[in-house]
């Protein structure tokens, strides 16, 4: 746990938490923490700080924060991910809230099996804890948002489009080889990104030209075929870096 | 299965192969082959090309091979890692292969503990299935050779410093801010680069010290700090994709 992170309704209006969950159970069993020791905090959507143990036994832990840092800034890149296999999307969220996005959409393609949606690695229940997790990992406070969408043209048509929050869009596929790196140099730094990457297989014909006409740009990696979910690390970490590089 | 990858052992004389192992239980059972199904396949470290169906029963399947396709290019990037605990390393394995790296070094460092070389994953008859795996996803042959090595130093005096393979060698740890996108530009095509990632905690100051001296340069991914499993993923995908990009 690199970053102590607690929800904005635990704090007392004295600046004070009581934690009782399995934070306390980290902070005890792992850290061994006593009263006095001072930890790095965050606010989820909010300021970092620190907090300082008050009072220690065996399930409690009470803290007091002083939240004098600005939040991260927010990540400046959103995906469009096809609906992974459920037990790939579990694993992937920690990652993905570790490496940084914005916001999430889960959506529909030819190539998902419409079972996936069934599955409770949709529910906030099941993503939640796992994207604390990521952002524990990396320092920030910025929780991703997830939203699920069953038909691809209905979110690109009446969400992106209509909101269009996208100063570029790119779309991920084996059929593309232009790579994120040219792509994205000299983007302005306040500017964000949308990355759309394909299920395992890859995006249908339709949907490529669908993409395509919403301003979608394409880019590759080159020849390799990458298992869905080392693929997804590699084009996020490369948009991000190229976003860093400017 | 991409690829279906054989040892050249394997080959008869007569350019034909039988199968009877999980290879087999692949084609049968999630392919379902008959005689006469083309399958794209590859000898390991050699050649590729296409495998013809000619006899399939209840558990074994004999294929003829035509190997008319050249080997792929050998991957420009080795690693020196610092042994992952052995659960994140066998998970390692075959994304590693399939992102492509010619050699893995896997070393000790200050923050490894010791225990993990005593692991079965730092054994052949782990990682080599599993790199199998990787390459073939990714329409490779070159399986990555595997190294183990107890001590830092002598790694790099007597075989890096030694043998200097490597026209570009980097060192990856959060006390970097240089982008790898950066060090890497302008690389000439054929050029190799040997990339250096700490343990989880990051390089100790000394052994930092110790790469810097043998002409390692510092490249870091920014501020967020990545459970090391994803740094490996992310690091090397932007060094692969720095070196395409030329």
């Amino acid at each position: 746990m690199n970053l102590l992170l607690i929800a904005e309704e635990e704090l007392s209006h004295r600046g004070e938490v009581l934690l009782m969950d399995e934070r306390a159970r980290h902070l005890l069993d792992v850290l061994g923490v006593t009263p006095g020791r001072s930890l790095r905090m965050g606010v989820l959507g909010g300021p970092k700080g620190r907090a300082e143990v008050l009072f220690a036994d065996d399930e409690s832990v009470r803290l007091r924060c002083t939240l004098d840092a600005a939040p991260p800034p927010r990540p400046r890149v959103d995906l469009l991910l096809a609906l992974p296999r459920p037990k790939v999307l579990k694993r992937l969220y920690a990652q993905l809230a570790g490496l940084g996005v914005g916001r999430i959409y889960l959506s529909n393609a030819k190539r998902v099996e419409r079972f996936y949606f069934d599955s409770h690695a949709v529910r906030p229940e099941v993503y939640r804890p796992r994207l604390i997790e990521g952002l524990s990992q990396a320092r920030d406070t910025h929780l991703p948002e997830v939203q699920v969408h069953r038909f691809l043209r209905k979110l690109v048509e009446d969400v992106i489009e209509a909101e269009h929050p996208y100063d570029k869009r790119l779309i991920a596929d084996p059929a593309y080889s232009r790579s994120p790196i040219q792509s994205l140099a000299g983007l302005a730094p306040d500017r964000r990104v949308l990355l759309a990457l394909g299920p395992e297989g890859g995006w249908d014909p339709y949907e490529r030209e669908l993409l395509q006409r919403y301003a979608f740009t394409g880019i590759g990696l080159g020849s390799r075929i990458l298992r869905s979910d080392t693929a997804v690390i590699a084009l996020l970490s490369i948009v991000h870096e190229s976003l860093r590089v400017g």
